[in-house]
């Protein structure tokens, strides 16, 4: 959610957005002889975690979600047409063959909801839950409300109401101005 | 992505899997009086970079990816049912209220491909396009096949062959084993 306030060097028209329906095309790399589909599409969304309890009390009670497969290193959860994974951090830095890897990272994640007098409290129902408050809900220059809190491993979550952007009854997100 | 080598704890059947149908069920989360509509939904990744048009020749010429909208401070890309934000790192933290935030951050993207002959050419385009191989790919105990590349921010993507995971037209990943 934040939308932006300074002007637009280009915004594609609603006709040439790139949505879930014109992703149906496949888009094949013009000068490129492989020709396999490039789909404008993120599988996962790895966190690294310190302990798996400890996030899945965040994410479960926090959030209310339901993993989709768990073990003693990650927990699934099927996200709005991805999959979000947390990952205790020293396999993922095994996986990934790197080490190093630090909090808090240079990124965050968004959930956005359909009335801006929720966000307060699930910002709250998150603190309880784990979690802790980074920035207390306002309202910034470009419209909406949001506020941020951070997970047990200090992984930010904007928690956001933007009534520009549309939301499916599935919880498909589709930017909008 | 990486299937788990650990036994399960827990596996949803198909027919209690979050799908994206499921989603469609608002999840009034039980005990609270609120009555929100919790779902199992991430509206924006939001990466930190350093500057606009490095960033963005990583992702439209490496991954092909065409802007939503784009300023002097952030690009917004529609994905599979989100939204992929790449925002200076400076207004990034302006907006959190917080500084300091680090790279290589604890997490990662993942991008699958229905091919596996498709992740070494992918890896190598982006590499050539500002990106830098973190893994070559190889096969991991669990099956498929998958590597990492840095973007030019150094944040980690997974590129990753998966038989088990479904990918539809429209890009939506659903877990599998």
């Amino acid at each position: 959610m934040r939308l932006a306030w300074l002007p637009p060097k280009r915004v594609l028209t609603f006709a040439n957005a790139t949505s879930p329906m014109a992703l149906n095309t496949p888009q094949i790399r013009a000068g490129e002889r492989r020709g396999y589909e490039m789909q404008q599409q993120i599988s996962v969304i790895t966190l690294g975690i310190e302990a798996i309890e400890r996030s899945r009390d965040f994410y479960t009670r926090g959030f209310g979600w339901k993993p989709v497969f768990e073990n003693d290193e990650i927990v699934f959860y099927q996200m709005n047409g991805f999959v979000l994974g947390t990952f205790l951090k020293t396999a993922l830095e095994t996986d990934m063959g790197r080490s190093g890897l630090m909090q808090p990272g240079a990124f965050s994640l968004a959930h956005n909801l359909a009335r801006e007098e929720d966000v307060e409290p699930l910002m709250r129902q998150l603190a309880n839950s784990g979690g802790r408050i980074l920035r207390p809900a306002d309202k910034p220059p470009h419209g909406g409300f949001r506020g941020y809190v951070a997970d047990p491993d200090d992984h930010a979550w904007e928690i956001a109401w933007n009534p520009f952007w549309q939301i499916d009854a599935g919880g498909h997100v589709i930017f909008g101005l």
